[in-house]
């Protein structure tokens, strides 16, 4: 069962062990086709987390509760509320003692990331924890050529600064790839970002 | 307006910017009286976040979305969703590159603090978190002694341990004044406790 977003954005259900996830057992041995690329990295997070490699999880999805019901001998039940756009990235925990942030995106494009795939908050927030010397990107899927980068903050933020001085409102492929790193698909982790982070950063 | 969680915890609103977040603006220059621990931590963080001292956030309350409306022309409607158990604690961020991450209790009680205010999820998570190096602990408010204490995980675990090794299942307020530290109430941020972080780990 999927719904969506105001913005058309899918809807999928943050725990993994909801009936809805079942797809990813049935999947899990095959192609990465019908996942999410947020079911891969939540895959992939409990990975890290089972093989004590890092402790990064996604944050729920924010609501604004506006009406709960208490009904008698049973849990409560909201029974109005609406979706809240994020005021960070989706991602964040610690790897190795440091601090990762990051936001995933997935696009149909196949020669261009529309940067209004952000919006200002998140922007904001990725300035403000490379500001504190957190380590901030972004997972981008192409999920026409299944293609996966990781790219770093920096450059995003350079990206979304050409925009607002009147250039293109979108990465170009070409671009991802000259100042992004592709992440192998795996299968178990399917989007091993660390050993990216670990290349970066020597950590390794 | 508030209801309750199936534990009969107090549900507060996340967004500092909703109308029922006005009493903080009322009695924020007043005692601290009728702020609840979160109101008071949302705005310490927003103070660090305005000071561009650390970038911490605490998460979205973890629900589980069962049905949503799509009317049309309007935004997107919940109709059934329920609270979840969250698996990790409330807050995280990065203060001056490193991983902070925490819970934060209050109690009515004066001479204890139960341990009942934590469920496993979490103390499994404070555990991979050290693992990790990263900063964890708990803040703790005596509400009605007005004082507010920050713990080490570490120490946390440790009483955890005592109550599954058939100990008591409280830490006795001695016990916090001992090996916890005493967070000054202020005005502006008002619980300032990146100042017990700097003085533990050496950071200032």
């Amino acid at each position: 069962m999927n719904f969506h977003y105001p913005n058309g954005k899918r809807y999928i259900p943050k725990n993994t062990d909801a009936p809805q996830k079942k797809s990813q057992g049935k999947n899990f041995a095959y192609s990465n086709r019908g996942m999410t690329l947020e079911e891969d990295l939540n895959e992939t997070n409990a990975y890290y987390l089972e093989q004590q490699m890092a402790v990064i999880h996604k944050k729920p999805t924010p609501v604004q509760i506006v009406h709960v019901d208490y009904p008698k001998r049973s849990a409560a039940v909201i029974k109005e509320a609406y979706f809240k756009q994020a005021s960070t990235t989706d991602y964040n925990g610690v790897y190795k003692g440091k601090y990762i942030d990051f936001e995933a995106k997935e696009t149909k494009f196949a020669t261009s990331f529309p940067l209004k795939n952000f919006h200002e908050h998140q922007i904001r927030h990725m300035e403000a924890v490379l500001q504190h010397s957190g380590i901030c990107f972004v997972i981008v899927r192409f999920t026409s050529l299944e293609e996966v980068y990781l790219l770093e903050a920096g450059h995003l933020l350079g990206f979304w600064r050409r925009m607002q001085d009147g250039g293109r409102k979108s990465i170009t492929k070409k671009e991802v790839e000259m100042f992004g790193h592709r992440i192998p698909i795996g299968l178990h982790p399917r989007i091993d970002y660390l050993r990216i982070i670990d290349y970066l950063y020597n950590l390794s």
